[in-house]
C-alpha cells in the first residue's frame, strides 16, 4: 500500500492520525500542490478529484476519501475499535462524524477559503460564504459545548473518528480565524485533552 | 423504531428507498415541516438539527443522518448487501457514496437552495452560490457519465447505497433546474435503469 499525502492537509490530517492511533505506518508519497502535482495527469489518473488522501493497494484499486480510507484501514487493523463495536454504536459513531463534518468541517473550510490570501487567485472568493461559515461554525462550537459538558468525548465514552474530525476541523478553525469561542468550557476541554495524544501532532 | 420522514426530502428518500431494497417497513411519522414541526422544542430535544430522518431506537437512543441511519438497518438486515461485502468494496462504496454526496447532491441542493422561491424567506439566498453549484453538478455529471461508460453501477457491478445517494441527487436536480446534461448518455442510461427499479418510489 502507499498513501498519497499533503502535510499541511485537514483530510490528510484525519488520516495520519487515524493511522498514528492504530500504530499503522505506511509508506507515503508527499504530493507538491503548490507544483500542482495534484492536477499532474498522472495523479488525476488516479483520482479524478486531485484531492489528497489517496490510499493505493498493491493490486492498483485506489482509495479516495479519508473516511473510506479509515474504514479500510479499520477492517485490517480492528484495534483500536475507532468506528464503534456495536451496530448501534457504529451507527452514532457514524452520525457523529458526519455531523463535526457537516455542521464544523465544512463551514470552517469555506470561511478559510472564501476569505484567505492562498486561494485568492485559485477560486471566485465569496465573501457572504465565508461569513456565514464563520457564523455557523461558531454557533455550532456552542452547540457542541453542550453536548461536550455530557461525555468524554463526541460520540460518547471513547475516542472514535468523530473526535479526529472535529480535532482537525478545530486545528484548522484555530489556524483560519474560526477559533472555539471564549465561552465554550466543555469544547476547550476536550480540544486541549486531544490535542494531547500523543497522536495529535501526526 | 420509530422513522421520523418527510415526503419530500432528499435525505428521507435515501433512507426510503434503502428501506424499500432491503424490504423492511417501519412504523413513520410524518413531520410536517411547513407547520415548523421538525423545530418544535419536542422534536429538536430528539435531534438538535431539526432534520429528517430521525430512526428512534426502542431504548430511546435517536439516530439522525441518513447514511448513519442505513448503515445500522444493513448490520440489522445485511441481504441484500448495499454497503458492499469485502473490506475493499466495502471502501469503495464509502469512496462513491461521499463522491455522489460531496460531488453531486449538495452543489445540486446548493442550487436548489439559494435560488428557490421556497427558500426565500427561509435564509439569505446568495445568488453566487446557486450558480456556482449548478455549474459544479453538471461538470461533475459529465465526469459520472464517463464513469458509467465503463461499469454498471456507480460504485460496481452491483447496486449500492451510493446509486441510492446519487439517484435522489439526481431526481432532486430535475425537479429544481439542474438536469441530466443531454449529452450525457451513460449517466442517462443508469438513471433510467435506476428509476425503473420497484424501491424508486418509496
Amino acid at each position: 500500500m502507499k498513501l498519497y499525502d499533503l502535510k499541511t492537509g485537514t483530510s490528510t490530517r484525519r488520516v495520519r492520525i487515524f493511522l498514528a492511533e492504530k500504530g499503522v505506518k505506511l509508506p507515503t508519497v508527499e504530493v507538491d500542490m503548490l507544483k500542482g502535482e495534484n492536477k499532474d495527469p498522472n495523479y488525476l489518473a488516479k483520482n479524478p478529484m486531485g484531492t489528497m488522501p489517496l490510499l493505493e493497494l498493491d493490486d492498483g484499486t485506489q482509495l479516495a476519501e479519508s473516511v473510506a480510507i479509515c474504514r479500510y484501514v479499520e477492517e485490517l487493523h480492528p484495534e483500536p475499535p475507532l468506528f464503534g463495536t456495536t451496530p448501534v454504536e457504529r451507527a452514532l459513531v457514524e452520525m457523529w462524524n458526519r455531523r463535526t463534518e457537516l455542521e464544523l468541517l465544512i463551514p470552517i473550510m469555506d470561511h478559510f477559503v472564501h476569505s484567505s490570501a492562498f486561494y485568492k487567485e485559485r477560486l471566485t472568493q465569496m465573501a457572504d460564504v465565508a461569513r456565514r461559515g464563520h457564523t455557523r461554525a461558531q454557533d455550532r462550537m456552542h452547540w457542541l459545548d453542550g453536548e461536550l459538558a455530557k461525555r468524554p468525548f463526541i460520540a460518547g465514552d471513547r475516542y472514535t473518528i468523530a473526535d479526529i474530525t472535529a480535532q482537525c476541523a478545530l486545528i484548522l478553525g484555530k489556524n483560519t480565524g474560526t477559533p472555539i469561542p471564549a465561552d465554550s468550557p466543555h469544547l476547550a476541554r476536550w480540544f486541549s485533552e486531544v490535542s494531547k495524544r500523543p497522536t495529535a501532532r501526526a
